[in-house]
């Protein structure tokens, strides 16, 4: 019995479609996951994230944010992540590493763990991997991500050397408490205990512990129930640390394999070169996930390098920032020449932006600092996102993935007119 | 031929049911339509305003904001305000007058007009009758309101005289000017400028001009298809003033009348008195439109007066500042108690927001800064308030008002729980 389960049904060339499996329903892969980092696709209601023209499986909550905000504790007694934020499908919580890395100045790394100034308050706290675990069993995410230190993309191999260690020994503690937690928290789960939380929540029994959608459902007795950890391979841009930490990091052994510490500021060929090298290597029978990337070209590249899992901002915040992704490259909706322009972000999207609204209005909203700018380009950019996920897996399954693969590329260069 | 046809179906007492049919639909009164200040209710996209939970048949345009941003040509070029936001209901556009009155310091009104600085660049702008009617055309809006002087709440008798008898003479000179442009216009729309337009817009001869929505078709034979246009009764608190702004307006002959310039600053029980003066004296076969106003309450009671339109920001407004209207008041939801409050906003709700998110999520929400608790307050209370009209409508049809409004008031009046 396994927390997911994972099953490739198509391949063309490294490029793999899977189905994995989770109590919170069925995820296509290669699959893009929205994030929705305080427990909401900024701008975006669920019903709109669960709709058919959307579909998103699954997304992705971050745990520092959730930790400082509104806090584990408060979380856990609403009834987990998911019953709190009002989402049935799956989730995937990080493991807080990437965020405090990102403080920069404010953190202090040490073996222990890394102690930090939290943004919000200042005041100081501790993150570690058994803090980490603890956290994200709190938030009870299906998919929880061990405990990592990121190197700077341009590191010095001894310094990334010495980094992806400490992540390999971050890896075997975050291994060894989760699965302590996961003892405690199923206990509690099928106990008394739950049966007290759900009764105090006016649930019902199973009541919105299962997802409505019969698309998604998965047969329980497949799946054990527990959360999934997935282990995370740093190594910056050093193909043989990169090499040695996957080697670290499948010894430990976890339900998915991650690739992290990529797109934080190295050239784009640097990216393409570790996933090239580093992906075919990963256990084909796992799926694979490329951390915080990227554009829709990179989701393609990497796809065809054998990726199967992506997250990244860049829809829903360039979206905030007037930036539409389409199928001829990206459009600031901002410029003075759409002001009278009568056509949809995208001539070719049939998403319910660019079915209802054209660049005017949308450059209007915009410009007069309207919520529902916002609201629309972040829509149209997941639509876009999501979608283009899905025309991958088709071209994929129908051995047709080189050709879409140059098509799309051709189109996002050719330029918006 | 009119350019809209209103019928009383229903009376109990004061309260009046109606129908209100326009080009763009039928509209049940007792009516209340959502703020669409820039083009946009806050917040809120149209296929929600659409959807059968809200079914908002009607929106207000801001003439002042639209005029300035983006300007009543970009517009028109467009093709309209609707074509321009992707409505394809009905909508209402005020004259702009009270908000050039609500600059202040920044206007100078004269006989001719408003001379007044753009709140967004400073620019010297001038407002008459004549350019609001022009303006509105161009919007294309469904109701026009003639252009009005509003005196402050508690102007003197004397002060609250010369601005009426000022409205009154722009009252004429708005009926006038909109006569001149409805031949302009229509002759334009029937002829080969229309056909080049919608030509050039990539509209077949009648996409977007006719709403998809059955429920909402009148037969076009009883419409003339042109705008039509409001009047509106000022005289401030001054009761005599009022009856002779009405008769002076119903000399002019509108296809409906307003009463503006109340709910800005007076006391309710002032505003409630001139309605409860006013309305009944209103001719009985046109629909009567309080401007502006306002809480659940107030709906409620100046329905029981015989008003059978209503607008006003507070649904959209006071949910950006985090405030839910429910059946037992008002919720702050910034409030420290509904931490870890899983309980909806309002329990007798039935909308969206109530089935799927709690109180500590929402307080997350507000707190952190994040959009969705803008979008979703704002959904709440419109549902809240479109909700609230239903029931109205009903009770009045089956002669139960008075209960209603009886019960209304005490849920309202006993505090959140």
């Amino acid at each position: 019995m396994q927390p997911i389960k994972w099953e490739i049904c198509a391949q063309d060339g490294e490029a793999r479609c899977g189905l994995l499996k989770t109590r919170r329903g069925v995820i296509e892969t290669p699959v893009f996951m929205p994030v929705g980092t305080l427990g909401t696709v900024k701008g975006t209601r669920f019903e709109t994230l669960e709709s058919a023209e959307l579909d998103a499986r699954i997304i992705l909550g971050n745990t520092y944010h959730l930790w400082l905000r509104p806090g584990a504790e408060t979380i856990r007694e609403c009834g987990g992540l998911h019953r709190f934020i009002g989402w049935e499908r799956a989730l995937l919580t990080d493991s807080g590493g990437f965020q405090v890395w990102s403080l920069g100045a404010l953190r202090k790394i040490s073996e222990e763990g890394t102690e930090f100034r939290s943004h919000i308050d200042g005041s100081l706290r501790f993150l570690s991997p058994e803090v980490s675990m603890q956290v994200q069993a709190a938030l009870g995410s299906d998919i929880v991500m061990a405990f990592d230190e990121c190197a700077p993309g341009k590191a010095e191999h001894e310094v990334a050397h010495a980094s992806m260690l400490l992540t390999s020994r971050w890896a075997e503690r975050s291994r060894k408490s989760f699965d302590a937690l996961q003892k405690e928290v199923w206990s509690l789960e099928s106990g008394v205990e739950s049966q007290r939380l759900k009764s105090e929540l006016h649930l019902t029994p199973d009541s919105r512990l299962r997802t409505p959608d019969s698309r998604l459902q998965t047969p329980d007795s497949e799946l054990s129930g527990a959360q999934a950890l997935f282990g995370i391979v740093q190594g910056a841009a050093h193909l043989d640390l990169r090499r040695e930490s996957l080697s670290r990091t499948v010894e430990i052994g976890f339900d998915g394999y991650a690739i992290g510490g990529l797109s934080v500021g190295e050239e784009k060929s640097v990216m393409y070169g570790v996933v090239e090298e580093i992906a075919p290597l990963m256990p084909e029978e796992r799926p694979r996930y490329l951390m915080g990337v990227g554009t829709p070209e990179d989701l393609i590249e990497c796809v065809a390098r054998g990726v199967d899992m992506f997250d990244c901002v860049l829809p829903t915040r360039n979206g905030r920032t007037g930036q539409a992704f389409t199928s001829r490259g990206r459009l600031n909706v901002k410029n003075a020449q759409w002001a009278r322009d009568m056509r949809p972000l995208d001539e070719n999207c049939s998403c319910s932006v660019c079915r209802r609204h054209e660049r005017a209005y949308l450059r209007h909203l915009y410009i007069t600092g309207e919520m529902l700018a916002s609201i629309l380009l972040t829509h149209h950019n997941l639509a876009f996102f999501l979608d283009t996920m899905r025309r991958v897996r088709q071209a994929i399954r129908s051995g047709d993935f080189t050709r879409f693969r140059r098509e799309f590329l051709e189109g996002v260069n050719s330029g918006i007119a």
